[in-house]
């Protein structure tokens, strides 16, 4: 299994999880709901090197279901790396030759930072539902805690794709002058109606499932089947018609006929069952559940603007890299338009990119050049201008 | 309660459900499965009077979770009339002073057709997963028996929305000289990747309620957790991202700020659940996984044309007046002109109109007058020359 490895010497390697704990009793973090939590753990990895002045650090942001693995590989027989490898690397779009980059797991996650699947501050049990609701901008708090750690006081750049773009523009305005630049990529400001009816109906599966018993199931039987569904309606958002007319079309899995059964007949049904039973291997129902209210919860407009987006801006000082794609049903390229022009009213030096791509919402997560040449260029912009 | 029908005497009136029953044994009807079913029971209601000659009837079919009760009231205090009075009636879209209006329930349903839930021939229990799978062309063939019933041997125009345009595209292909017009509305040819995955995801919900135990659930503990998300799922497809923004935004649901629990905080998670609720009080989980899999398996290239759409219509004779909505992205315009191309190809008379409307698929359930008036001049055409 070297093989991997042996395949790939041009990433970074070989990378270890780590871990910050804070805001134990009686520091507890306030939370925006206005309950207090701690101890805090925040998993998180780093690629490259942090350099003397601690001034080239690169924070990425994960979405739903990643976690603080985004590059290289945790073993030599790892099947595969982080999930953003082909980004992150020794000249790849975010070069760790150059920059110094951590991602770290989410608050409310079920990937090694503190959530729902965590056991209580007593020892008792896991949180389950008396977890308190976390929000974008508190998983941002937390990371801005790690940053503090790290002793880093500036940021070249917060980039994210999704719920990872949410913290993304979150950043920029808590914490204005620690972000030098901001890379929103498939994101939004505030959640549709749409995206929050799609969340629900996927929460409303696991809570339909009898082994969610209120959220009280660890130790026992999970809520499988209901999560499984749960990622099954979350997937086809990511996609898009057209990627799944080229993926799958009505092409039948292993049959020349119906089966006349409730069969996965077709292609797409198969792949479809498949990442819901693979999806339950590795991530919390709860989590889903916390994860994805945060997400529905996320308007910036409302928080900061008062219902302007304008406003909401009005203390950013980032250099901005927006970026969307055109088969994004889930957050489609005018939300990216409405980012850039709230952005730009505000005097701020903001780049648009819509990228041509068929995949749909999921396309930040594929190697595709022109988002890789892109994010590159821009930092390297960045960083000149801000290490004279 | 008076006060309904006194509001509304410009309609069908009172009207009654009846049935029709054939394919008793031996004679059962064989289905495109190979399997045998009968004997086969079809509700089914009529409105306006049939002529002498038998030469103004006009078939309308119903869609996924319709009924044989497309217009007028059963009872006096029945709070709302059939889904398309508003279509329906004496000088309306279809217009009951001229023509003799047939609308019945399909096979596999549980509104009085034959399907899932009713007793099988041997009276033990319901049918259940032994109910034979049955498909779009197998419902038409069961409204053909009924129009030999009736002694009806052509049909000035047979029109359906959604699956019930799917109906009306197989009446065009298996009965070409019974069919003088015909008007799928909002309809495929083939079921997309995109709709395969959205029902599929449904039915995975409802196979995940402990209470479906494998269809066989009557008499017992029904599976509505399971149902009610595959409604929702199913539900969100109908409408559209503008048609969900305009009706609830980011509103919330009688309270001024977020719960931060997992309560129904905006109006859109609130209406979903509502409409997951209502639906289980009427529908069988069954046959929502019977009549979905017909849409599925639906594909007229595969079925007639081998491959081809154009040759699958050769048989077609119909005038044909194909209607699409602007917002639907369920089954998009692009469908309705590769249907329209398809049959222009065929040298057939074909008129094509896309309506906008922002509310998505279910535009055509909803009174617009474009669409009604449209409806009514075609079909005047169609009558004024047939009758010659």
């Amino acid at each position: 299994m070297n093989e991997t490895i042996k395949k790939d010497t041009s990433g970074v390697g070989l990378v270890e999880k780590q871990f910050f704990t804070f805001a134990g009793p009686p520091h507890e973090m306030k939370l925006d709901s206005g309950a207090r939590l701690g101890p805090i753990t925040i998993a998180y990895e780093t690629y490259g090197r942090l350099n003397a002045e601690k001034t080239n650090a690169v924070l990425v942001c994960h979405a739903l279901s990643g976690d603080a693995h985004a590059a290289g590989y945790h073993r030599e027989d790892d099947p595969r790396p982080g999930w953003w490898d082909f980004m992150i690397g020794p000249g790849r779009g975010i070069d760790t030759n150059r920059y110094f980059v951590i991602c770290s797991n989410i608050l409310g996650s079920c990937m090694g930072s503190t959530g729902p699947c965590t056991y209580r501050p007593d020892g008792s049990k896991p949180y389950g539902l008396s977890f308190p609701f976390v929000t974008i901008g508190d998983m941002v708090k937390a990371q801005k805690a790690l940053m503090d750690h790290l002793g880093i006081q500036k940021l070249v750049s917060v980039i994210g794709g999704s719920i990872g773009g949410m913290q993304v523009l979150e950043w920029c305005i808590q914490f204005p002058e620690m972000t030098a630049s901001a890379i929103p990529i498939a994101t939004t400001t505030r959640h549709s109606a749409l995206s929050i009816a799609f969340n629900e109906t996927a929460r409303q599966s696991i809570m339909a499932d009898p082994n969610w018993n209120s959220g009280d199931y660890y130790g026992g039987a999970k809520p499988d089947a209901g999560l499984a569904v749960a990622r099954m309606i979350g997937h086809i958002t990511y996609l898009s018609d057209e990627s799944l007319r080229q993926k799958f079309g009505r092409r039948l899995q292993n049959r020349e006929d119906f089966s006349f059964q409730f069969d996965a007949d077709f292609q797409v049904e198969n792949y479809l069952r498949y990442q819901g039973k693979k999806f339950v291997d590795r991530f919390d129902a709860n989590s889903f559940l916390y994860i994805t209210k945060a997400a529905d919860y996320f308007d910036l407009n409302r928080k900061y603007g008062d219902g302007s987006l304008v406003r909401a801006f009005a203390f950013a000082k980032a250099r901005f890299l927006v970026i969307s794609f055109t088969s994004d049903w889930l957050y489609p390229t005018f939300q990216s338009r409405d980012i850039t022009q709230a952005l730009k009213k505000n005097g701020l030096d903001v780049s648009f990119c819509e990228i041509k791509a068929d995949c749909g919402h999921d396309a930040f997560l594929l190697p595709l050049n022109r988002q890789s040449d892109l994010i590159k260029g821009f930092l390297n912009g960045v960083f000149t201008e801000t290490q004279t």
